[in-house]
């Protein structure tokens, strides 16, 4: 019912300032948005800095699973952003928050991921096992029977460089168990590099899993609601006060919209105009949440109204 | 429009003779139905037997790409099978043949697979590599810009113990390629072993290779009809008077329907009546495929009829 006539509009000139007066927190992207690869958005820190300096709230809000929020807050500090780690929303940290608060997870994580979720987990008090390589040996018999640790009762699936035929099948043994939990931080099949170059995302070990399993992983990243849910739980976010800003239709733009949020796409990243135009064209439900309030060349377009 | 009244219906008595002079050929499916892990279902042996002594063409047909024709040959002959690798169509001798009948292929091919694949390629003259362990090493970067083979046409996905983050991200970086080719073995998501024990099968492979690379892979397997139309070509079957057996309804059957063959489920394996009496009485059309003409407890159930 949302008037489409006024939606995917370009964010330029007099449009800026009452969009960001209408709202007290901006949520952002990382990678696309305010970086691309090591290398900041041009503009982007200022952005970022200002808004702040203004008075707004700013949380990022990223999918990437290899990261901590320690991490992240350091990456974000050398590239001249003024962020601390409590206003970084990965999906280590995420997913480590949602064993915890919404499965109250008693007991070990069998772990498809990083040292970076590794330590998540850790700092929440969830043990785990499995992190690092796991090479094949000995026949299908012995796969079938590979010992598990009883005292697993949920499999997490991140990005896992090391993921291997001998990780999915152990995933799948624990699984077989009904009263495993099976939790995955997102569905992204690829993470995008520069020059239009991309290597395999965690969304594919996911689909990997979930075939073995015949069951659907709950997911925390983007485009599910757990990061905002957890986020406004912590600082109080009102959605009608609260803009997305991302790069991608399928997980930020779609969030945003789920969450009923106000939404920006900015073109520095993976997604088009002319995709969220088919998008809103298609006249289909489903994918008139990847239809972008707002569009802008790169998030310095808002540098003029913060600096006025 | 097929009459759903005379379907699964239970195969004993006075119908196993006629059923059986209505057809020239009978294609089996191993595992689950001439034999479980590397045991002969009881009097297999002597229906196949008697089956070709009676003058029918007795083909078998099955997914699992981890054995050459001539390994499939060897362990039926062990097991008291009356049978010639020329009888036998499994994945990795059709995938050979696809590639090279239907696709043309000029070019190498990326194979994630099993030796025996590599054996059947070979067999038809067909180069490739990425056979055994690849493990992941480099940062993201180095992996979009892993090396790759010029001469590579076709990333083919078989069943792979040694399947890792690093040959998934191998199979992304040719698919980015648009004149590459994709095949996959079959889509089965689990191997069944005794006990109700399972560990993961090619599907979940291809659906994580699919996931990357945003393309879906043909499949030579059941239920695509390609390994019919394979066999047919061979020894000049005709569809109406040819029988399709086998222990699943998402394959077997559903390839027999597909190739207007009569359907005989028997229960030795993985599929059950109440699922194909679900599938009957769901009223989709899409499922009444996998309804099968007739079922029988074990295929020694027809041996009556034979030895009669």
């Amino acid at each position: 019912m949302s008037g489409s006539g006024s939606k995917c509009v370009r964010l330029s000139g007099p449009l800026v300032k009452p969009l960001l007066d209408s709202v007290d927190c901006v949520l952002f992207d990382c990678d696309g948005v305010i970086w691309r690869g090591n290398q900041a958005v041009a503009g982007a820190p200022q952005v970022i800095n200002l808004l702040k300096e203004r008075g707004k709230r700013v949380l990022f809000v990223t999918n990437n699973s290899t990261k901590t929020r320690s991490m992240y807050a350091e990456k974000m500090s050398a590239l001249g952003f003024n962020v601390t780690e409590d206003e970084v929303f990965g999906t280590a940290f995420c997913c480590a928050a949602y064993l915890q608060t919404v499965c109250a997870l008693r007991g070990k994580v069998y772990l498809l991921g990083s040292a970076a979720m590794q330590q998540e987990l850790q700092a929440v008090g969830i043990q785990h096992v499995g992190v690092g390589p796991d090479h094949v040996s000995g026949t299908q018999q012995d796969w079938a029977n590979v010992p598990l640790d009883p005292d697993v009762k949920a499999v997490v699936v991140g990005f896992d460089e090391h993921f291997s035929y001998m990780k999915l099948n152990r995933a799948l043994q624990y699984l077989l168990q009904n009263d495993c939990l099976f939790v995955g931080t997102n569905r992204d099949s690829r993470l995008p590099l520069e020059g239009g170059k991309a290597v395999p995302g965690t969304g594919c070990l996911l689909q990997a899993v979930e075939a073995a399993a015949q069951r659907q992983a709950q997911t925390v990243g983007k485009p599910s609601r757990f990061m905002f849910d957890c986020l406004a739980a912590r600082f109080g976010v009102q959605p009608e006060r609260c803009m997305m800003v991302g790069d991608r239709l399928d997980t930020d733009i779609l969030l945003g919209s789920n969450c009923g949020l106000k939404t920006l796409l900015t073109l520095t990243g993976v997604s088009t105009v002319a995709e969220a135009e088919a998008h809103r064209a298609s006249g289909c439900a489903q994918r008139q949440g990847m239809v972008p309030d707002f569009y802008v060349e790169s998030i310095a377009d808002l540098l003029p109204a913060l600096q006025g």
